[in-house]
Parts: C-alpha cells; structure tokens; sequence
C-alpha cells in the first residue's frame, strides 16, 4: 500500500466561458469539480494505473465533505482527520486563450488537528510500500512537520518521496528522504540564480543529495528531467515527442509513476521511461490527476534516456 | 409575517485579489462568503430593520447546506426544499479597479421538486402579511411558475411583489401582482426601445399597470425611482446626496423597505422615503445584504419625493 499525505487538500472548481473580461459579469457554461491538491492528484493517477493507495490528510467544512464525496466516488482510500476550519477551494477560470486561477488561502490548522493526522498517519505507514508527501503544509502548521513524517516513516522500515517546495521541502530534505522531486523552479529556489544547462540541473541535484535526500529528480516541463539515484548514478529523460495541453498534475503524475516503481522495486530505466510517459500523457488531458492511456503508450515508445554519469 | 420566495439561491463568494491579471495565478487574500440570491438579500435587510420573514426556495449538496448553515447564523427563518442537483455559487473577484462576476448556471428542479415548494409556500402564505417573489426562476421550472404563486397568494389574501425579470416577470404581470419592481434596464426588456426620461419611465410603468400588476416602481440606479400606486398616483423619488460604492443589492434593500411597508400599512411617502433610503446605504456597504445605518438615517434627510400625477 502506498500511503500520500495530502495535508492541504482543495476542491478545485472549473468554470468555462467563453471570454474573460475584467470588471464583466460572466454566466459559466459548464463547472467542473474535483477533490485536487498535488497528493490526490497522485492518488488519482496511481487509481489510474491500478495501484491503490489511501490518502492521509484534513478535511473541514462543507467543502471538505464534498472532497470526502468526491474521493468515495473515485474510490480513492482515504483517511481525512475532521478540522474546524474550511478545506479551500482552487477556482480555474478557462476561455479560449487561457486559464487564470484563484486559490484560497486555506484553513488554518491548529496544533491537536496536526497531532491527529499524525496518529493517522504513523498507524497507516506500519505497512506501506512507500509514503508519499506531496504539496503545501496548511497554514498554522511547523515548517518542518514533513521532516517529522520522513523520521515516522524511516521508523516503519517505509521510503519517502516527497514533492513540496520552499522551507517545507529544506525541512524534508534534511531528514533524509528517500528522494525528493521539485520542478526546475522549486530547485532553483533552493539555490542562487536560475538552472539553465543540463549541467546546473544536475549540479543542483547533486547539492540536494549533499543536504540528505538519497535520490532527487528534477523536472523541467517538456524538456524532460534530471534524476540521480541513490547510488550516484546520473540520467536524464525525456520524450522525442512533444504533448500540447494543460501542464497542470502533470508533476504530480510524474511522482505516482515513481512511487509505483518504487513499491514495485522496478528498476530506474523503467521508472523514468513510466515517469516521462504519464506526465506528458496528463498534459493531454485538461483536468490534473487524469491522463490519456493512448498518449502514455505512444510516447512510452518515444522516451530518450540519456546515462550522465 | 412576510414570505419570501427564493427559488434560486446562491451561494456568494467574494475574493479580494491585489489585481486581476487574465492567465495569471492568484493568491486570493480573502474570502467572503454568504447565502445569496435576491430574495435571501430581502431577508438579510429586513433582519437587519426588525422585520422577521421565512425564505421558501431551494437547496442541494454541500453548497446548498452552507447556505442553510449562513441563514441559521444571520437567525433568518427559512423552509428549503431539499433537491437533488447542487445549489449554485456566484464569485466575485474585486481587485483595486472593479468587480469580476462567474455565475454558475445553476440546478435543475425536477417538477416534483417544484410541486414541494408550492406546497411549502401555500403552507406559508395562510397567514403572510406580504409575499415577496424574488430572482431567477431555476432552470427546469415552467416560465409561468411565480403566476401560479400569485394566485395562490391572491387566494390567501396577502399582496405580491414581484421582482423578477424577463418571462418569469412578463407571466407574474398578467396574473396581477399587487407590485412590481423591475429596473429600468428590466422594464425596457419589456417593451422595445430604451427608457430615458422621466416621461418614458412613467409611460412603461402605466403599461406594466395595464398589463396586471396593480402598482409599479421602476428603479434608475442614482437617479432614484418612478412608482404608479394602486390608485393611480404617480410619483418620482429620489436623494439629493449620491452615495459611491457597490450597488449589487440596492434593489433588495428597496424590495425590503417597500416589503415593511406594505406589511406596516404605511403611505406611499413613507414607503418611497425608506426605500430610496436604505438602497442608498446598501451602495455604501461592500456587501448585498446589508445597509449602513448611519447613511440610511443621513439619506432619509435628503428624498426629494415629487407628485407627477
């Protein structure tokens, strides 16, 4: 079983109109809803692939029992610890040109609604195959709460894959997770100035394993990604062909074909073929956590693994 | 006891954004939210005046219990109907320079549905002093629906007010309302050609007469109000002191007082004043709903009511 702790859910809402226009009142055509958040998306797509996972996370309000709802009816496992507060919601508003959106600032957890989460999820991580922390702490919560989970899970004799970013992603590193996953962006974040050339890519991969990750991918949109194993070896991967669309989940998609490949111990070449093939494969498909089985088998076709090191 | 009809209400959002770009990502820094939709906004003013109502409408999912949830805790009384499809949102996006509206398009009311809610409203009407019949019909609803609930209002003995707009309005006309109080864009869908002048205005609310409703008041934004009473009479009313700010909901407040009026046997005068009155001091308040007092009280000061006929 593959547990994800998705401590900041959303309900992410769709609306699509014909045309954005600022100071104009617009009547939506079509809503679409979802229960989102980067560990669902990933629970979603693993679903997808016929692996089951639970997600561990909170829920408050009306908005969280309709990502409570939502979960059931995609069949997704789930274990939400209640809180006072209001799960948020995500707002993308998509017209013909473009999708701009609006998050809410989410629920403010307190201290005991943490502690309750981690109860949940230390009893859940006793059997899994691998643990899955992916996106933003709520408000209210230490930055370095990942880092208390990384050490559970060691404890349970479980590997950590950890997909956040900022001081929640340096807190997890340095506990030592079995490997981390930032974008280009997050990595960069880390660091001073941008990381252009494959080399600076892996330079910074490189400094991530120095700080305590065993392994690090790095992802970088349609120019594929840097992974370092936690033997040293280096690789790069992408697809010949390029997939238009919505990025969106495509990352989170990325990190579901690695954990699955981690909890099947299939080995890096296979992993990183997977990994390539459903991210762009969710790039096809508008909403994050969904993908085009048709696409993944396409571009697993079109892979190109390159040995670095 | 007044009766207020809200077939379909809203839940309303508001995010306060720095600025809204179009394909950007925003941080939303606050989030309001209320039961909505016209006739809840009569409510919430009348509340606020002293006077108790009961919304009868509509309300599904977990947007439809938020808004129960939000009239439990402003102590509005309320009979909704439970239905099957959700209840709608409506967000606001308010940056710096202007609102951006996203209406929902909102559920499907099956006709047994509907056939609950007369059932609920007859069971109501027995002993209304007025009945207010506000906003959009639902979609699945028959065009003529709020005729039917005049006349069940008519055989009950309490007065209609119906605002309403295009077909719902032009139907709840031919089956004699006591009022109604479209806007002078809404009065103009009526007829062909634009309402400019006083005369003009007048003229459509003469025809609105001759159509059924008993009285008329077509509402101009800052420029005030024309109004027909029963017997004739015409007046134009209007305050001398313009007040800046948000006008969604004026035309509820106007609705509430006239509502009060009705019900307190108050002359037109006294209705007119208060109406012009607390629209004006809804404009002075972000939300709809509610009224700043201190402005109603100032702008009561300021009505210039002028006898046309």
């Amino acid at each position: 079983m593959i547990v994800i702790v998705c401590a900041n859910p959303a309900l992410d809402i769709t609306y699509a109109v014909p045309s954005l226009r600022h100071g104009g009142s617009h009547r939506v055509r079509q809503v679409r809803e979802q229960a989102g958040g980067k560990g669902i998306n990933v629970a979603r797509v693993l679903k997808q692939i016929g692996t089951d996972s639970v997600v561990v996370g909170f829920a408050g309000g009306p908005i969280g029992e309709a990502v409570h709802a939502d979960l059931d009816t995609a069949k997704i496992s789930h274990k939400l610890t209640p809180i006072k507060a209001h799960t948020r919601r995500s707002i993308a508003v998509v017209d013909a040109d473009d999708a701009t959106v609006f998050n809410e600032p989410g629920p403010v957890v307190t201290p005991s609604e943490w502690q309750s989460l981690t109860e949940q999820f230390a009893a859940h991580v006793a059997g899994a195959s691998v643990v899955v922390l992916a996106g933003s702490l709520p408000r209210g919560v230490a930055e370095d709460a990942y880092a208390h989970l990384v050490h559970t899970a060691h404890d349970a004799g479980a590997p950590v894959i950890v997909d956040a970013d900022g001081h929640a992603l340096r807190h997890a590193i340095a506990a030592g997770p079995y490997l981390v996953k930032p974008n280009v962006a997050e990595a960069a974040e880390l660091f001073d100035g941008a990381l252009e050339s494959t080399e600076d890519v892996l330079a910074a991969a490189d400094a991530l394993r120095a700080r305590g990750a065993s392994a690090v991918i790095i992802s970088r949109g349609s120019r594929g990604l840097v992974a370092v194993t936690e033997d040293g070896s280096a690789f790069s991967a992408h697809s010949r062909q390029t997939v238009c669309g919505n990025p969106t989940g495509a990352g989170d998609a990325l990190t579901a074909a690695i954990a699955r490949g981690v909890a099947h111990s299939h080995d890096w070449t296979a992993r990183l073929n997977e990994a390539i093939a459903l991210a762009a494969a969710c790039v096809a498909v508008d909403a994050a956590g969904h993908f085009d089985e048709a696409t993944r088998d396409e571009i697993k076709q079109t892979v190109e693994i390159k040995v670095l090191r």
